[in-house]
């Protein structure tokens, strides 16, 4: 067991890869606040939901008593071209850093949308086949969602419609190439293939568009077509527990070693890697089984969990989804553009948001220059290159082992390492010039956020 | 044995690794002519090389009886970052071809350099090290090999100037960043820094540059840099050598299932990837052990073993190294510019040349898009985006599994799959958009390269 030499890798066989989800809910007393429809103020029903997502996936969104849920075997089936991830013992950073931790880390990376993000592509678009749909749309910002939905989507021969903000379009032509190169359409956001993309065309005819803008895009396109629904990458419960493939790999990995973490660290932007990483180690601490320290990092630019506020907000900075109780830093909150390392999300999945505001996960927010450092750091030793918001969390991991070289404490430290830098390579740019600077919003900054939060009913007590 | 299901990937444990590299050399029969230096006429010796070369490569080239060299401990360990690489049985593109073949291939991909090239750097970074020195040079075109050898050099603590060539140094900006964030220095080539540099600058001022104007900077600096040496990717027998650990570890897992491939396949630049994969299989037929077949394949642009001749030449269209005897189309033989899909050496490794002239492998030329035709069906049902080099063995792999559709034979192929293309998405764009040109060179094309091929003594009764 404990005895036994750790391996520098280890990889599951495709046996003792996960046949069930992990719904962390089942363990939190009462979930989280429900989904609110911003017209009625009432909580969301299925059919609120069931125009614009996969019903299955609605499904998922509302359990809150199932910890187990089965993962379809078509989906297990697709999975296998890029799992199981590896659990890496990091021995090089730790023989670097001159550390007593023992520091580990599950890297998602492995595949060609670079990212965690494949995981939950592949089950929504399964979902979206099954009920035989003919096609989906999603929007992309940097592109590892776009690019993990299409592969998804061609795997499953399902058409895919991907609104790609109009400036990442320009910008980063590759990215655009992966998802054409996997059969999908992409559209630059806005575009005149909608009322919302024509709207704020006339309104703003130079405009290098939005994230929310996209999303109002990618929505519309879905009601308004037969057979297709809308599909999203991050922040909701079901991502969260589709994700949660990562936290039961690692977990069934180092079971076999006798290895429990005493610290979890993974990177926030919607949470859904974070969510998914913790979530069987999570449900246990619920139960009182585990005492693990979960650490949240989120960028001092956009400091969701560390400054926003727990009230009813947009998942979207365009309005049109229902409302989410979550920490947020408002719809309107635009992170600045000197910010590089991704990240950039207003709020923060409702999962997480509860179990933060519960006490039961800590957040910390870091600045870009030190996550770089870090990063530069860890390629070196280690090989990869991680992508800028993996690296938060190689951050957060290095700074808790430097705490134990300086306590002499043998802490156990796991971290997720949710993908690759291969196309993040200008803000690398940025700071092998040293023309990288750091950002953080002031309170003034903030308070611009905060006056984007919706003054409705469900908030009147919470404002 | 072969009744137990295979898995979609095998990885072999860390202690399976092979400890060993495997010179095919060894059973070759007199091994292969050897490299002649251009001033004498006569066979290279040690104290040629010495100056350009580090002594451990330099015994390993030179080595043609032992079959088995010791890798070292330290190399063992860096290979952990990155290996063992995954065998995979393609059971999604056998469904999609619904072939009744069995179709294998050998992931080198799963690291930040992109390709198998890092299984050489490893070593040559080692060896330079070992010995003392403070730093290497090297050329890159591409940039795969340049990433390479920086994650070698940046791990082993070794100062590494890349000699990039000019067009790629300003049209791939991304490649020389990530050599850069492992601290290696990229100088556009031609550059100011060497007197090879210089004289051609100031005869071609506009110019963009060559691999082998930049293989000439490399050199020069290399040999008029106290501590230093010249580090080179492909083509020579040492590089092979380290390569068979491809090939090493596809026989050790596919010997667990009880699998001898009846058919082995990859492509050809240089040969360093095709002659470490087939190795250990090649040094069993030269004994009677097996009867394979083995196929190179290469860019019909570009088709050395298929229309070369089998003579002395230099490595490098400057002129610069020793002559070796293999299959080139003439050392100033320029592939066309149209050819997107890499493999643009015009020679060939001496141990591929001369296993080929004895009949041990057969060679096949392709036309690029038909190369990019498989490569996005093989993305789309594998999940792997596959580089232009490699796709060219994902081509002929999948004509001889279509082969056994018409026969009804269950044959056993296993191709090498030796990168990603992540880094190609110019030439996907071009295939996307179908703008991709074929091009094959006329007999004229081929005549002007075979012009530029030495008429010294020793081409005399080979010309």
């Amino acid at each position: 067991m404990a005895t036994k030499q750790i391996p520098y890798k280890t990889y599951l066989t495709e046996e003792e890869m996960p046949k069930y989800w992990y719904n962390v809910k089942a363990h939190m007393k009462g979930g989280h606040a429900p989904f609110i429809n911003p017209a009625t103020q009432k909580p969301c029903t299925k059919a609120d939901l069931q125009t614009v997502f996969c019903d299955e996936c609605i499904d998922q969104e509302l359990n809150d008593t199932d910890e187990l849920i089965e993962i379809p075997a078509d989906i297990r089936h697709f999975y296998k071209t890029f799992r199981p991830s590896p659990l890496v013992r990091a021995y090089f950073l730790e023989e670097m850093l001159g550390t007593p931790a023992e520091i580990y880390y599950k890297f998602e990376g492995n595949n060609t949308s670079g990212s965690h993000k494949l995981n939950s592509a592949a089950a929504q678009a399964y979902y979206a086949k099954k009920q035989g749909l003919k096609s989906i749309t999603t929007e992309t910002g940097a592109g590892q969602w776009g690019t993990a939905l299409a592969m998804a989507s061609a795997f499953y021969g399902l058409h895919l419609d991907v609104y790609m903000v109009k400036v990442s379009y320009e910008q980063k032509p590759f990215r655009k190439e992966v998802i054409r190169t996997y059969g999908a359409n992409v559209i630059p956001s806005p575009s005149d293939t909608t009322a919302a993309g024509r709207k704020i065309l006339k309104e703003f005819p130079g405009t290098g568009g939005s994230l929310g803008c996209a999303i109002s895009e990618a929505v519309e396109k879905a009601v308004s077509t037969e057979s297709c629904r809308y599909v999203l990458g991050s922040v909701l419960d079901h991502v969260l527990l589709h994700q949660s493939i990562i936290g039961l790999e690692c977990k069934t990995a180092l079971d076999r070693f006798g290895v429990t973490p005493d610290i979890i660290v993974g990177c926030m932007g919607g949470g859904s890697n974070f969510g998914g990483l913790i979530a069987p180690y999570m449900g246990e601490k619920l139960q009182g089984k585990n005492e693990i320290e979960f650490i949240g990092v989120e960028p001092a630019s956009c400091p969701s969990l560390t400054r926003g506020k727990f009230v009813y907000d947009y998942c979207d900075s365009a309005k049109t989804t229902p409302l989410a109780k979550m920490y947020t830093l408002g719809c309107g909150f635009m992170p600045s553009s000197n910010h590089a390392g991704g990240l950039r999300y207003h709020g923060m999945s409702p999962v997480i948001s509860q179990l933060y505001h519960d006490g039961y996960l800590n957040a910390v927010a870091v600045e870009q220059k030190k996550v770089f450092d870090a990063a530069v750091s860890f390629a070196k030793c280690e090989g990869i290159l991680p992508a800028p918001e993996s690296s938060h969390a190689i951050r957060v991991a290095i700074d808790k082992a430097l705490e134990c070289k300086r306590t002499g404490e043998k802490k156990k430290i796991l971290f997720g390492l949710t993908g690759t830098g291969y196309f993040d390579l200008a803000a690398y740019k940025q700071y092998n010039d040293g023309v990288m600077n750091d950002y953080i919003p002031t309170d003034a900054d903030l308070q611009k956020g905060f006056d984007t939060i919706p003054k409705c009913a469900v908030n009147e007590k919470l404002l």
